[in-house]
């Protein structure tokens, strides 16, 4: 293949001719998102073009967020959405506190994913083909044995000091200077969310998270006898602040829960300067914030966004995360960066059940020092890009007109706002027969509200899943 | 060595004559509790008797307590107490109900045990040379390979099958036919009796103790918002029924927890028929029993003593227990059966962290079903029935006259009751300057008891050990 000629586009640069020649590849599907596409050598001989009209292609290309560099590995077609179906609106829960009682849904959800036979795209738990198992099972193994006894003793709070040290390295990335001593090793990220409403509230209080809302945090919130307080929040920028500030003002809110970064289940991503003013907006009222940043290494642009602990200046802020998305749910390997609230998150830890146990925190402790953590999570979250947009793309051809899906930049979750006909229990039982598991969206709210909506796990994309959307259309479409 | 001529002792059956001469060996110190005394064979070659008069002895020395049979495995001598040192007299808290603050102190025992410098008879912890650590760290291995992709997914709740069939096979030996199905695993047995007080109570509620009590259960009822009521206990034989009839018939108590086998710090055994009566007590008013039988299988006799729960016809009694003084307390396994609470008890765990580690789980039902757990078991309770004794002997030589120790029959904690001029929470401060840590009597109340009182950990005993009880004994008598 050969360029057209220079004389044949005279008033547009070379390299925009190129450029405009892989946007359209991209858009007709030669190259799909989560692609890679071809090296700035091989498309240089291709086209018959110099290096540094390929590497000004794909500048432009970069800037106009078509794709994306990763260093040492090349370029690569950025997740995109399809434009058919459009994005859900704002949520608009009431703004009254209320008790939560999602009863029993959330654990049937949860109790699916032990069922081999359903089609998983209920819980959101990661693919298990794309957990680095025998690698972390070869650590756990080795950091065993040469650990002896200390691997069968206690790491009691604030726990394992090379994970802990680990974990301290790594906030760095999302722009959190925190000292590993200021750390505490949880089993897992809901246990690290728990022990901290706990250090901050008393039964009664009132707690405000988004709209739909992780069920994780409403169950939390109702086992600890406190009020949810549901602030609308936007497919994209998460929490509306707007709202947040309102309601600050007219109830006495005791501690705020977000997931800035690829919300579950809304997929939302808070702009820094948002969660900037998150922060501020929260310290200026003395009022500590519980963030969740479990998806936050699965951004599907290069560099993964901020944490709001990031504008963190008072220790008001008590981050929590876990290794469950990335490396493996069943080591139950999470922490809290709890702020001010360090000595008495230790204390509730150590009650609750003494300490995080020993070996799968010596194996992840080793998988980040030396088990290519970083590469590992380029390469899942590329495989997440391209899934979603297949899934949403999927969902845009079999659901009734009227769908609406998110077009999250990273995670694996899919939010799905069917048209107000669709009953997503009634669903939810239907898909069940037809076996496969979906998560109906009122286990998102604490008044029952999102009863047309369902969330999606994306995190498997095969044939059977494929079929899975397509059946799940087809009962949507018989309700509308 | 050839026996008197049966001439000589015409009067006595040759066979007491042999079992005098071995009760006499074992008083002099020549066998000492939890040694081998000579096989029958061995003694029926020295002693030029036939093999049925050595059976007969041993069989008489049986009688009298002096040693036990272990089949095949031969004749132990029976872990005693000296004599020098009373046993502490029945405990005497008030009777009503008051909220708990042991503050800080029982964090900072447990903190101490991440001192190496320290002699560690401060927190309960077991002796790591008494842990079968490659054995484990083998099994964690082979079976984190074998199970791949299952070995990094949750195991929700009830948790791990395997393990689960496992513990309730070996819950038959203790008296208790439990299905697997009845059982949820937990991280530690803390974890399980937080959760059972969680699936009972109320913020309010009352919750009946032994006294002193150990200082988890004071912290877990504290985390809930409950009020403990102490209930005095004797050291023999645990909680007074007596007490306990009485402060239900004068209090709206909620549940009753109990460590019926080998009480922390008491070491106390309740005998079977109170264990019967406590829980026919409980269920007639119907008030659910928290039992922990952690130290069950550290039972000095062959047969481990029966569970509370052996007598549950009904569904309310919680028996929680864990490895973590047998296996490995840092893999944080344990379980709890959970009667008519399994339902809210499975909810529960799932909320608090989801599940436990997968990996401990898979190593320890595999070291139950392959790893040789019984014969473990016998050899290291013999270590601890021999050091107890050691120990209980050290403190009755060096501390101060008007010193009373208790004599457990199991575990391996000891209860020290000084003279009442003896201040426990100095003699901590002045013990851990000197390097050694102990736990303080207070801790062990809801109510500043037990002032003049340490709960000593029996798990070591060597050199620096006894050399540091001689320092204590000091200490304590400088106070007298």
């Amino acid at each position: 293949m050969r360029m057209s000629s220079p004389s044949t586009v005279a008033k547009t640069p070379l390299y925009e001719t190129v450029a405009s020649r892989i946007a359209q590849s991209i858009t007709e599907g030669t190259f799909r998102p989560g692609d890679k596409i071809p090296s700035v050598r091989t498309l240089s001989r291709q086209f018959q073009v110099s290096l540094t009209t390929v590497l000004e292609a794909y500048t432009l290309l970069e800037d106009r967020g078509l794709i994306d560099a990763r260093p040492q590995s090349g370029y690569y077609v950025r997740a995109r959405f399809p434009v058919v179906t459009p994005e859900p609106g704002i949520s608009a829960p009431q703004l009254s506190p209320t008790g939560v009682s999602t009863g029993e849904l959330a654990m049937l959800v949860l109790r699916d994913t032990r069922n081999p036979d359903l089609v998983p795209l209920g819980a959101a738990i990661p693919n298990p083909a794309l957990l680095p198992v025998e690698r972390l099972n070869r650590m756990l193994a080795t950091e065993s044995r040469r650990h002896g006894i200390a691997s069968v003793s206690y790491e009691i709070p604030p726990g394992c000091e090379k994970l802990r040290v680990q974990i301290a390295q790594r906030m760095l990335t999302a722009g959190c200077a925190v000292s590993p001593d200021r750390l505490v090793t949880t089993s897992g990220c809901v246990e690290a969310v728990v022990l901290s409403l706990r250090a901050i509230c008393r039964p009664g209080d009132t707690v405000a998270v988004e709209s739909p809302v992780y069920y994780n945090f409403l169950q939390a919130i109702d086992l600890l006898d406190l009020r949810a307080l549901e602030i609308p929040s936007h497919p994209r920028h998460g929490m509306s602040l707007d709202a947040l500030r309102y309601a600050l003002d007219h109830n006495p809110i005791r501690a705020c829960m977000v997931i800035a970064n690829f919300n579950n289940p809304l997929g939302s991503l808070m702009p820094d300067e948002y969660k900037k003013e998150l922060v501020e907006l929260l310290v200026a009222r003395d009022i500590p914030l519980i963030e969740d940043d479990i998806y936050g290494d699965l951004s599907f642009a290069p560099n993964r966004p901020r944490m709001a602990k990031a504008y963190d200046r008072s220790g008001m802020v008590l981050l929590c995360s876990s290794f469950s998305k990335t490396l493996a749910p069943g080591y139950r390997v999470g922490w809290v960066a709890p702020g001010r609230f360090q000595t008495e998150i230790e204390r509730l830890k150590g009650i609750t059940n003494i300490a995080t146990s020993t070996p799968p925190q010596l194996a992840v402790a080793e998988f980040l020092a030396n088990g290519g953590y970083d590469h590992h999570v380029r390469r899942i979250r590329r495989v997440y890009a391209r899934q979603m947009v297949q899934m949403a793309e999927a969902v845009g051809r079999t659901f009734p007109a009227g769908t609406r899906v998110t077009r999250p930049e990273g995670g694996f979750v899919l939010w799905v706002e069917c048209p107000p006909t669709v009953d997503s229990l009634l669903l939810y039982e239907q898909a069940l027969r037809a076996g496969i598991t979906i998560a109906p969206g009122p286990i998102f709210s604490a008044t029952g509200k999102y009863r047309n909506c369902i969330r999606l796990n994306a995190a498997y994309w095969d044939e059977r899943v494929e079929n899975a959307i397509s059946t799940l259309g087809q009962l949507a479409a018989a309700m509308s």
